[in-house]
């Protein structure tokens, strides 16, 4: 997942459509009631294409960084999988991107103290000479200090951004305490600062350092602009309470490519009634480029794709459900927007994301025309036997739905425990022994409850 | 803390004896009875000296490998401290080793799913030439696999042996699962292997690579040898499940150095009664070089320095406890070898060593000369309110109290809980963070309790 922040600059084409799969590949029951909830709980609590289909694309396509040749296998690898799982309409839908390319990232206190750091540039980081850069570090506690500061404390200098996340079960720390990374560039830019250095936007204590994107704000000159681990920003800390001058040397290349493919992978349930409405279940298949991406976002495609087919079980449901395995989605949501192009238009019935990892989810949020209490007292009901509480909290959907809900789509929110998501989001560390398969199922369980009383509702859903 | 294996080939001078403070520097109370249990028990739980010396080593000097600038360094920072700290007849032992010098290190999966690999290279690894080489995995899913596959199985491959190291509370787990890494790179050249990866020895799940050091059997050709981290190895094994030949890129670079400066350093609680026998209170100074070596083993050290002065807030011992901080234990044990030649010679009562992190301790084990019943009793009582059970295995000491243990010193262990040591050792991750700061003022305790009920006893002890 990444923090839908303002809209960045990257130029795109118009969704190109790939017709993949046009028709069904494998036979699927006659038109029959939808099934009630309880049998839908017991066959997807014992499921298994979830976490076979997380194992496989962390495995045989690993990370899969926007707009790179691994996301392009990304999408291969989706297309044969969702076929082979007797989706309908498969197709890939290509853009193209810009796209950031790490390089070398390497970064030492060289007094008073030396000794090397762990860190990862972050997205569109601007790139030191190759011999890299040395200065002193200007230290702020948090990014209301670094905007607080004069520039004549910052100027020529490495700011250093201590800002310490906490976690929080419904994820909602990342907001305040990603600033660091999202605006603290741009801010230590403007004041003339020569580098930025981020405490990792995580709640770990691991040597591993968390990467992201952030765009740099209308004038401010690219700098080079990294995380460091948790456990080296306490280290600088620690130095920096000596009082003595430190100085940090920071080697960090990157390039940035113009126009490279990318794309978004479309499935289909082909809905009994094509006036009804689809019902969007999207994902991302893009991930950070360090790790596997099995929680952000692989097991989240998984719920989706085994959550239609566990609905598809019951019988052929009133409306078509729609995968959206979006393309592009931590870099800026390149996919979601080229998918809003090409599809905005046709009637949306409902959007619902997975995109915070594969905890167990414990809330349902809405966001349902007003009117459709019953189907939401339903919706609640079919989902409160797996320790789901419906909230009062308004349903705002993730990145890769996000122009949809703008476009007044109805949503709603399955939450997932995120206390340790902060712990891998963005790391090395994101791989496929974080997913737990048992509350991965929980998540099925939650997912295909809630697609099948929208796919069947006889209420009318969408606008278009 | 590295296991004890056969000795190796290193070269070594003889132990050269800076004096660098031959005198106390600060009064301490006059000649007394020893404290009881419970005064020592209840002032040794407030302990702050060890946290402080254990953020101070880690912090200022870092990580600290064996013979080079940064043990260097923390040589000069332990006389420093100790120093102030009251000790008396501080010096650092000279003597100069080989030294092998991490380079780059990188892998990558190039068929049939490519991907990068995280990997740390071995002690004492053969170098790739800089392009780096490429081959075929021949997977071992032991070192007993490895052992058992004929010549052709293995020539011209690159080996992976894929042992999963299990955590146990007493860290026993590590000599055998251990022998991937100390015995499988000979095994793998020998059978003509271009180089061998195996899954580091460690019980965490973290995107992290144990190094550690091997060294090369009689008539075995280095080769490149390295440890990949738990998930890389996990995913090693599942695309070698794939039944696809597995290529994998490998570089790594190193280099040796002859004759580069170590050291141990030395310092005392001078006793009343010379004749009585020093009691060896030891640990290691350097560490590995990507941690800060916090739990390995600069905690080590501070319980050792920290419960030597809890003993002498009681009044001055009968005994001098000595303080040694060895250098070059994790690539073989130089200094405690270059202690015993310079020392061995001395009358030593008793030899104990911290070199096991930092939790608390669980079991004591005693290897004291018969007729010490009585004592061995008093020692028991004494640490037995903190939780510390009487084991009837037999203490056997750590690599720089070996020499010492071999000819025949008696030894007593205090054991810490290492369920999460393995985590943590010979990675990135062994920084001050994972130090609990209540865990280690128990370890203070319990050492506090055994030096001064050894440091006073009536009894007669050592040989010479």
């Amino acid at each position: 997942m990444q923090k839908i922040g303002p809209g960045h600059s990257m130029t795109k084409t118009l969704a190109t459509l790939i017709l993949v799969g046009s028709v069904l590949t494998v036979p699927h029951p006659a038109i029959a009631a939808p099934a009630d909830s309880a049998a839908i709980r017991a066959s997807a609590l014992k499921d298994d294409v979830a976490m076979d289909f997380t194992e496989g694309l962390t495995t045989e396509v690993g990370p899969r960084p926007a707009g790179t040749p691994q996301e392009a296998r990304a999408r291969a690898w989706a297309v044969k999988t969702l076929k082979a799982l007797g989706f309908s309409n498969i197709r890939a839908e290509a853009y193209t991107m810009p796209v950031w390319v790490r390089g070398r990232e390497e970064a030492r206190v060289t007094a008073p103290f030396p000794q090397p750091l762990v860190l990862a540039a972050l997205g569109n980081s601007g790139s030191t000479p190759e011999a890299g850069i040395e200065g002193n570090i200007a230290y702020f506690p948090t990014i209301a200090d670094l905007e607080a500061a004069p520039e004549t404390a910052v100027t020529g200098k490495i700011v250093f951004v201590d800002h310490e996340m906490r976690a929080t079960q419904d994820g909602s720390s990342y907001g305040y305490f990603g600033a660091a990374r999202r605006t603290g560039p741009s801010i230590a830019s403007k004041k003339g600062a020569i580098a930025i250095l981020v405490r990792s936007i995580g709640t770990d204590h691991h040597r591993i350092a968390h990467t992201g994107v952030q765009m740099w704000a209308e004038g401010a000159t690219p700098i080079p602009a990294a995380a460091v681990s948790v456990p080296d920003a306490e280290q600088i800390a620690r130095i920096v309470k000596r009082d003595k001058p430190v100085r940090i040397h920071l080697t960090l290349t990157s390039k940035m490519l113009a126009d490279q493919p990318s794309g978004n992978v479309i499935a289909e349930i082909p809905g009994r009634d094509p006036k009804a409405g689809l019902v969007v279940a999207a994902c991302h298949l893009d991930s950070w480029d360090q790790g596997t991406g099995a929680i952000d976002d692989a097991s989240g495609c998984a719920i989706a794709a085994a959550s239609a087919l566990q609905v598809r079980k019951g019988g052929q449901p009133r409306r078509t459900i729609r995968l959206l395995l979006a393309g592009a989605e931590e870099v800026g949501g390149d996919g979601a927007r080229a998918y809003f192009n090409a599809h905005g238009t046709e009637r949306h019935a409902l959007a619902i994301e997975s995109d915070f990892g594969a905890d167990r989810i414990w809330r349902i949020d809405f966001k349902l025309p007003a009117g459709h209490e019953a189907l939401q007292e339903r919706i609640a009901t079919a989902v409160a036997p797996l320790g789901i509480g419906a909230s009062k909290q308004e349903a705002g959907g993730g990145a890769d739905i996000a122009p949809l809900v703008k476009a007044g789509v109805p949503v709603i929110d399955l939450q997932q425990d995120g206390t340790r998501y902060f712990d891998l989001h963005h790391t090395p560390d994101d791989t496929l022994d974080k997913v737990d398969p048992e509350q991965l199922r929980q998540n099925v369980a939650a997912w295909a409850l809630v697609l099948n009383e929208v796919a069947n509702a006889q209420e009318t859903l969408g606008n278009n």
